[in-house]
Order: structure tokens, then C-alpha cells, then sequence
């Protein structure tokens, strides 16, 4: 069994610190990211501080065979992550010939036209040697450099951005899940018989996620890997096991 | 001007990183630090593993002043945090006491009595010299080790052992902010005048924030910081600037 590659995601951006932006990218990244067998190991929201930022990737880009990094590339003062990217490769930080071309033809050809300004020139401007990442949505692309890859942060480029990126990146074996609930049921009372079945499937991921709802509270078991076959055993074991505790089990619903 | 403390926020479960769960605690700490003054600086969601979370513990409790954990606290298998602590600090992972005698007493009070089998008490072991963080809504408590407290990852029980911690945080100066609107407004028009504004203010963080609406596109404009008489002045002037530049500023409207 091969390994898979890894992923890490870097949220750049004081807003969602603050709490004043909720982050809406980690989960689509990570869904997606399982789909294509690119597991998201670790994800870290960081400030626009220059430093910062220039360690923090050049510390995960060390650790993972995918750093992802949302936010930080629009023109404002506070966007300065392509900057920072430049920094942290020891290349200089330049116009990119083509997204310069591509964002001036743009602009001219606006009805008045705008203004492609020192401002929206800062979105052209690149680490030397970055590979666009275009997308239908922004004119102004995000960028890949080496294996760093860096989008938007407003939810809809990003995504269009993800997607662009997803049909090169090499991925490896999808991870698959299979959920059970039981309602009704305390994670404390099938805690042991849970744990020997994580035994029994060492190669996967047991999760035990306890639920409330007004309809009522219970429990949603995960079975999650690479081993399709082995996921869906693992999904009946806990089916039986729930069964035998005298609950009964629900398998595959969405929550 | 003395410096105000400063936090981590340590996100522990596969179930964030998969994508199954959207984490709903960030946004929780983080406005709630900033009302007490002590801004986080950086969150990261690592896995269930042992040695990432001990590392993570080590590397982030020696930078920042507090760290705040949530998720791993439960009776099952993959609810290691707590272990994980004690490993991290070097003290031995044992019965707490307190939290024992009380878990025992809620188990046999229970009509007909729950067991309080070896999988409850987990969620009474912890790291020796811990200190209780107890809470309305769940009868095991989360704990303060040294700068490290340890929260549930449920978001309502996470809030309530947040609020009895902050009953004790000693606080700095808190955050303020001020946002202004400008509807219609592309943020490439404005970025040099911004940028000037942030130059004036050079204590403050001045943030441009891009929205995208059915009803509009637009742009909120925030000023940032400890000093509200600072925070006030550059509102005003971002206000200023945008009514300049031909648009209308729309002050402190909620999004």
C-alpha cells in the first residue's frame, strides 16, 4: 500500500482571528481534498504578519506534499501573502508576463474602462516561476509555487480556484466513510466495545461524534479509510455491536 | 501601553479535518477574546494523534500566553487530549479527585443508576495538578494545566466552560472594532487611499473586506484596535474617503 499525499491549509487572514468572518473554506478543502486522496493532515489560521507567514510556509511546505493557503491576494495593503510566498522561496517578486497582460486587457476593455492602477497591478505581480491558477470567476488568478498553491479567500473563487487545481494534482487513494447513528445512545456506554473494534480495524479511522438535537440526542459512529471493503465491515461491526447494546442502528443517513 | 496577553486556539479532531463537522467554536473564542483583550493569534486543527498533540502543546503553550483546546475530552477511544497533556507537561495522567467523587455521586444518582464504567472514568483522569473547569451542561469538566485549558469540542458545553474561564482570565485591553459599508465599491479603486489611512494609523489594524450579495457588491472597511478614540478617528476618515471618492459610506451597519 502506497502512502497518500498529505495536505496542510493555511488561513491567512485577521478576519477570521477576530471572529469577525466565519471560515467557510477548511470544510470544502477537506471534503474535497478526501475525495482525491489528498488527506488534510493539519490546518492553521494565521495572521497578515509578514513574518509569520513567510515561517509558516516555509515550515509546512517542508512537512507536507500540499500546502493549500486561503486569503491575502486582493490589492488592499493588508493582501500581502503573494508577497510573503516570494519571501519564503528566496525568489524576486515580480509582474507575471501573463497575468499582467491577461488583467490590462481586462480592464481596457470595461465599458468606461478601468483602471488597472498600482493597487490591482499587486494582483499581477507574482513569486517568480508561479504557475497560474485561473478561474471563471475573478480575473485575478491565484498562483501555485512549488508545491504551494495560493487562492482567494472569498468562498466562491476559491472554490472555482480548488477545482482548476484539483485536475493536476496528483491524488491518491480516495478516503471513504461509512456513518452509523443510534439515537438515544451515551458515548460512555458503548465506549469499550467501540475501542475493540478500533482494534479489530487498525488501518481505519473510528470516530464517536455525540449528537443533540431537539428531536433528541445519540450518537454518529465513522468508519473512515482507504479500504473500501474494510469501512463497510467496520460500519457493520458497529451496527451489530449497537444492536446488541439494545439501540437500534441507522446506518448511512445524513445527518 | 503594556502589552495585552495573547492565545492559541488548538482545534483537536479528525472529524474537522475530514470535513465531516463544520468547526463552530473558532468564531466563539475568538470574539470572545477580543471583548476581553486577549487576541488570538493563531488557531490550528490537528488530528487525534498522540505525539502531534503533544508536539503542537509543547510548541504553542512556550509562544503564547493562553492556549485553549477544544475536542478529545470524551469517554472513547479517539478522546485523547487529556492524556496527551499530562504527556505534554510530564506530570502523571490519574484519577482527579474532585472530578471523580463528583462523577460517581451524578452516575449513582441517576434513576435507574448509570454505570461509571471505565470509559466515564477517562473523563475524570487527568493530568496531575489540573484544575477543574466545571460547567452547567455536562457533568465532566474540562481543566486548566499551567496556560493550557482543555475544553470540550460540543459547542455548548465548549461555551459554558469558556465563560466560567473567563470569569478568571486576567484580561488586557479589549479590541474594538468599527466597520464601515460602502455598497458598489471595488476594493482596487480604493486600495492607495487605504493604504494611506493605515499609514496614519499605524497601531491599528485597517482590514478591506470584499462582499458579494444578491442585493450588491460592496466592500466593508474595518478599523481595528485597543485604542477606541483611534478607532473612532480612523472610521471617520475611511468615511471620509469613500464619500470622496464619490460613494456612500454606510457606518457601523450590521451584515
Amino acid at each position: 500500500m502506497t502512502r497518500n499525499p498529505t495536505a496542510c491549509l493555511l488561513i491567512i487572514g485577521n478576519e477570521v482571528l477576530s471572529g469577525r468572518t466565519q471560515d467557510a473554506n477548511l470544510q470544502y478543502v477537506a471534503r474535497r481534498l478526501g475525495e482525491i486522496g489528498i488527506p488534510l493532515m493539519e490546518a492553521r489560521v494565521i495572521p497578515d504578519i509578514r513574518e509569520i507567514i513567510v515561517d509558516t510556509v516555509n515550515e509546512v511546505r517542508a512537512k507536507f506534499d500540499h500546502v493549500f493557503t486561503t486569503g491575502g491576494i486582493g490589492p488592499t495593503h493588508d493582501d500581502i501573502t503573494s508577497e510573503c510566498i516570494a519571501e519564503a522561496f528566496g525568489v524576486p517578486w515580480e509582474p507575471h508576463p501573463e497575468a499582467w497582460a491577461r488583467m490590462e486587457r481586462y480592464y481596457a476593455s470595461l465599458n468606461p474602462p478601468g483602471d488597472f492602477n498600482k493597487a490591482r497591478q499587486r494582483m499581477a505581480t507574482m513569486p517568480r516561476g508561479a504557475r497560474l491558477i485561473s478561474n471563471a470567476i475573478s480575473i485575478a488568478p491565484g498562483f501555485s509555487m512549488g508545491n504551494v498553491h495560493v487562492m482567494a479567500g472569498v468562498p466562491r473563487i476559491m472554490q472555482a480556484m480548488f477545482e482548476e487545481l484539483a485536475q493536476q494534482l496528483k491524488g491518491g487513494v480516495p478516503i471513504v466513510s461509512r456513518t452509523v447513528h443510534a439515537n438515544g445512545l451515551a458515548e460512555g456506554r458503548i465506549a469499550e466495545g467501540l475501542a475493540d473494534i478500533q482494534a479489530r480495524y487498525p488501518t481505519l479511522d473510528i470516530g464517536s461524534y455525540p449528537y443533540y438535537r431537539a428531536t433528541g440526542n445519540g450518537v454518529a459512529l465513522v468508519a473512515k479509510g482507504t479500504e473500501e471493503e474494510a469501512v463497510a465491515a467496520a460500519a457493520q461491526a458497529i451496527a451489530a455491536f449497537i444492536r446488541a447494546s439494545g439501540f437500534t442502528p441507522i446506518e448511512g443517513e445524513p445527518e
